[in-house]
């Protein structure tokens, strides 16, 4: 299997090659290119999203090391050109330049973890058209889930506030969806995943002691208590909502001499059982025992439970579902392109006029404009020169690819860190769960540097 | 890589294995249970809905051949061992136990492509309790997945009616999870993808053309097109709506000297333009000029569009996003188990308490009735024998694997022809797009064959 180390971190993607998660048209565009001569003039495609989902207030990047990996491992073996050549997507001169495929261009993005606003130019591939369109499925799909989970993830630990978040939605996306969602949440600032692919592949925190099927399957819920606890230990979590939620508590407190390490309530009113819950532990004497919720949280049931005593949170089909935006709409178009497939041709920008689907042409900047005291105040987009002078301006875009060489891979936990700074940047407002407009405008300059009209700024309310 | 074949269908998952595709505590479930045990009693599982999706009609059960591959592909390989080793998820019992896993079991279920209600016993798992509380995660995932693609995608090709659709959703999901959204989109009836992984995989058939950077590449709309004919034939479908429609299609028309294949309109109101386009293209003698469309497309929308001149639909972003409803909140829980390891024990069923998640112990039969004309009238389970006489009643279970070995591998095909009969039973109500109740009751039978209350009972309007 492929994988490149790059201080300690492993780029190792699902799949032995990337290069059929594709769109069919990705290639007859090529095919046609290379027919009118156009297939190897220089481009920049710009991938973006024209709006936040409706009502959220901010978006997360995430996906940025998996697409990395999935540029490195797009290939094309001779069992794909074959089937490709038998099927006839790919004609002989597209075969033959495929089986030598390898990306070569650069590629420069916004870093994982940070967050962005309608317009914000989030990967700019430079390439040849050819080299560089084919790639649009793959890298479309994985930023558009990824940042989906991620964008929702951070919603629910902004929330949760110090206590943690578990991620335990694998059941309810596509398996192996399951175990980007479980990075996605890890790095939008959850704690741990119930996913164990994503402990393996991506060392995330893995976390989980027993399910209701397991008391079911004793004679007594102390049965089954007994056995968890002599082969998990006392610091266990135990499910206690199976039958009577008091009689569980008092079962799992005295098998441990109140040492029990937590209980788990998984259905009913939460703040209030998390209440009885509680006075019954203190009474008890098991003071340390913690109390964690499961059962369809999702940001606002989180938000909802800030006054009780709950000391960390379980969450999971509202999770891995972007909860109610499962897709970011992000979009890849080219931007600029040369007349002419010398290397040094001038890049000339490009934009279609579709109705409401308006792209910007040229290769952009972008910069994240911050108050005196460090707070976001806008983001800034432009083609040409980024402004000069004014030192609180944050640039945004990092180099990811050069020349074809992957430099921009890092630890996951870099791209924890970098979201809780930036997420803490934005002005208050940018947390509220209620509907509303981007916490901070997208400002579009000219060539000349001046703020000119743009298709993402905000609409008054 | 692994497979089996069986009457020209291969399975082939997308990993070697499958067994990290899975929730930390199935295996300390399973670890806890060696401890007491318990782990080996015989037991049975059930996969099944509660609910359909708010105002859902009917679902569709899709991701049956992937969930066979996944339960084959579920061993665990010495490394995968030693990570679980050292991350203390398993004890070293039980990880003699796991290096020698496999499924030894049975399982029954509603074939693919096959509808369903709340409370339809999806799938049935016979076999010890550690060997079959292990693949809950992993057939979870598939079914939940897959299932709400097929659902959405069953109420798109049943609006569309005759006009095929297209699923075009690859960019707006999971890079993988794509390729399962390709797969339960046939299976519900769609014509085509335009994901080439599922197109190898499955044998899905693959469509498309060209974007609008294909467009933006060249110097004219003109040099475009020709380079397009020349290498993808006229009967390609040119995407019209870059700059000018009205000039494209003209341009595309005299290319082609009327024999032009399609014309794509990706923009717009839809209805409006196809309506002018189709004039246009009547008017310059290309009467056999089809109209596609995409964009946004969903059931509501291809719904509207049936008076329209439009010979197909693209449809992406809802499709693979489950049109609302991403995940179908299948559970799997054990709903018997015996007292005892005996290979004979009988089986006790059993159910939890928790408030609003009540499960129905027993294993059970599950049948669609039919009335005198074909037409299904309510889906029937219960426990026990199921009832005799009544000829109408159509068994929905199926068996999928024998004591370990699949036996219920189909072609793709097959499945999407049992949709279409499958559907065209039920009452004309199930297609309705307006919200409402399942479009059959779930009557449950108690020991005696009589009909009792049931949690999936309609609520009345």
């Amino acid at each position: 299997m492929f994988g490149i180390v790059t201080d300690d971190v492993t780029l190792t993607p699902m799949l032995d090659s990337t290069a059929l998660l594709t769109d069919h048209y990705e290639l007859t565009m090529v095919r046609a290119a290379m027919r009118s001569g156009a297939a190897f003039r220089p481009s920049v495609f710009e991938l973006f999203p024209r709006r936040l989902p409706t009502g959220r207030r901010y978006g997360v990047v995430a996906g940025v090391g998996r697409a990395l990996e999935s540029v490195e491992a797009f290939t094309f073996d001779e069992p794909t050109i074959d089937w490709l050549l038998a099927h006839d997507v790919v004609d002989q001169p597209l075969a033959d330049w495929l089986a030598d495929y390898r990306f070569t261009g650069s590629v420069w993005g916004y870093p994982e973890g940070e967050v962005y606003f309608p317009g914000s130019p989030l990967m700019i591939v430079e390439g040849s058209f050819a080299e560089a369109v084919i790639l649009e499925t793959v890298l479309l799909s994985i930023y558009n889930y990824d940042s989906a989970v991620a964008s929702a993830a951070s919603r629910m630990t902004a929330m949760a506030g110090e206590r943690p978040c578990i991620e335990m939605g694998s059941r309810r996306t596509n398996e192996i969806a399951a175990v980007a969602a479980a990075r996605a949440a890890f790095v939008a600032g959850f704690a741990a995943t119930s996913n164990l692919e994503a402990g393996r592949r991506y060392g995330v925190p893995t976390r989980g002691t027993a399910a209701h099927s397991f008391t079911l399957l004793h004679a007594s819920e102390a049965e089954a208590f007994e056995a968890q606890l002599r082969a998990l230990g006392e610091a266990t979590t135990l499910l206690v909502d199976t039958y009577d939620i008091e009689a569980a508590v008092r079962t799992g407190v005295e098998l441990t001499n109140g040492r029990l390490g937590a209980v788990r309530l998984d259905s009913g009113d939460l703040a209030e059982l998390a209440g009885s819950v509680r006075e019954l532990l203190d009474s008890l004497g098991a003071t340390k025992t913690r109390i964690l919720v499961t059962s369809d949280l999702d940001e606002w049931q989180i938000a909802a439970l800030r006054g009780a005593p709950v000391d960390g949170f379980g969450v999971g089909t509202s999770l891995v579902t972007g909860s109610g935006a499962p897709t970011c709409g992000f979009v890849y178009k080219l931007v600029a392109r040369a007349d002419s497939d010398e290397p040094d041709a001038p890049l000339v920008p490009v934009a279609k006029k579709s109705v409401n689907k308006t792209s910007i042409g040229g290769r952009k900047f972008a910069l994240r404009r911050l108050d005196a005291r460090g707070k976001a105040e806008a983001e800034v987009i432009g083609i040409g020169a980024p402004p000069s002078g004014d030192t609180n301006d944050r640039p945004l875009l990092v180099e990811l690819i050069r020349d074809g060489d992957v430099v921009g891979v890092e630890a996951l936990s870099a791209a924890q860190e970098r979201h809780a700074r930036s997420r803490a940047e934005l002005p208050l407002s940018a947390l509220k769960m209620s509907k509303g407009e981007a916490a901070i405008p997208t400002l579009l300059l000219d060539e000349h540097g001046a703020s000119t009209d743009n298709p993402y700024a905000r609409s008054e309310a």
